[in-house]
């Protein structure tokens, strides 16, 4: 259904609006708008006020560049993490994955995105400078790429092990191989060609 | 993955809230606001400013009900419309799929919704009074039920039927029968069947 015309100017801009995010089309904008419509005047300021404080007021931690309310982020300011350990990624999102594991109690460098020469994407467009200074000013023992296992991650990975080298830090990258409940015949041949060169020593019951 | 912690109560409160909107779960609702973030100021202010200003501004026209910037909606005060043909429809997304039509050329009434005695909803609910009121007040020759085929927009259907036999106007329902383009061999037992009570004469090569 290709919608031409509304009947109102007020609800074709916050259609627009919402079909302009990725992933929704006019007809799922439409959808959305019509609930906002049902629900009460306060609810729907609240939900507009929300998108446009967030832009206006959030800060990027001047540590790490995560998303944060305050100059330091929850995670840099927190003394109970390893402030040795420094986990390297590509954006936000992958921060909350990382977090939500409960895995990792070190902190983190966000970059902003990866090196791609095909989106213009060069190391000075991202937080790696940044990333060198903090290695350069000591007291962080081991750097974790955490980057995407794509052609652009893996070159990202090999800039920054680079740029990391003259420092005396270790550098390490997540384990690759077989995702834990999925079956072999479905696993990529890369993946698993991979995960058998790479393979782990057997221990007991649990195995990495 | 269970998003337990966020790193910042603006980014929470953002993802909440469109978390909040039907279809988009937490994952969907993170990738929105992350790319609200991306975007720059007065396009990210101007979202948030459509959505306020669309409940706190907008009106439904006082004839027809339908979603309007003003006090009549642009299709009741169109004096090229048929005002003696009047479509009502459960809500204004009906009136939109109709207008992309093309086909009909005469008023709307909006009801708000359909009879439905499980969501606790009844005639008095509805816009019901105001289209007696309308076809009372003379000048409209047909009403066309277009309702949802189901036992509420059945229900509501004989309700509305009721309430207009006293008025001399013709009460009609839109033509049920097989999809267009849709295979008889997946059409359902009950469709295919009225549409063979039902059949039309056939008209040379275009039929109805």
């Amino acid at each position: 259904m290709a919608i031409t015309e509304y009947p109102s100017r007020l609800l074709e801009n916050a259609v627009n609006e919402f079909a302009s995010l990725p992933g929704i089309g006019r007809k799922s904008a439409l959808r959305l708008v019509m609930h906002l419509l049902r629900r009460n005047d306060a609810d729907v300021e609240r939900f507009g006020e929300s998108i446009i404080r967030l832009k206006k007021e959030v800060h990027y931690c001047r540590v790490c560049n995560n998303i944060s309310d305050t100059e330091t982020c929850s995670i840099c300011s927190d003394t109970n993490r390893n402030n040795a350990l420094v986990c390297v990624v590509e954006n936000i999102r992958d921060v909350l994955a990382i977090e939500n594991t409960g895995q990792f109690r070190g902190l983190y460098h966000v970059l902003g995105g990866i090196i791609s020469p095909m989106d213009g994407i060069g190391p000075a467009d991202l937080r790696i400078a940044d990333l060198e200074k903090r290695v350069a000013a000591g007291g962080i023992s081991e750097v974790i790429l955490a980057l995407s296992t794509t052609m652009e991650g893996d070159t990202t990975n090999f800039y920054l092990y680079r740029k990391l080298s003259p420092y005396n830090v270790s550098v390490s990258t997540l384990s690759r191989g077989v995702a834990i409940g999925d079956e072999l015949e479905y696993t990529d041949e890369i993946t698993l060609g991979r995960s058998i060169v790479n393979r782990t020593p057997f221990e007991g019951g649990r195995q990495q």
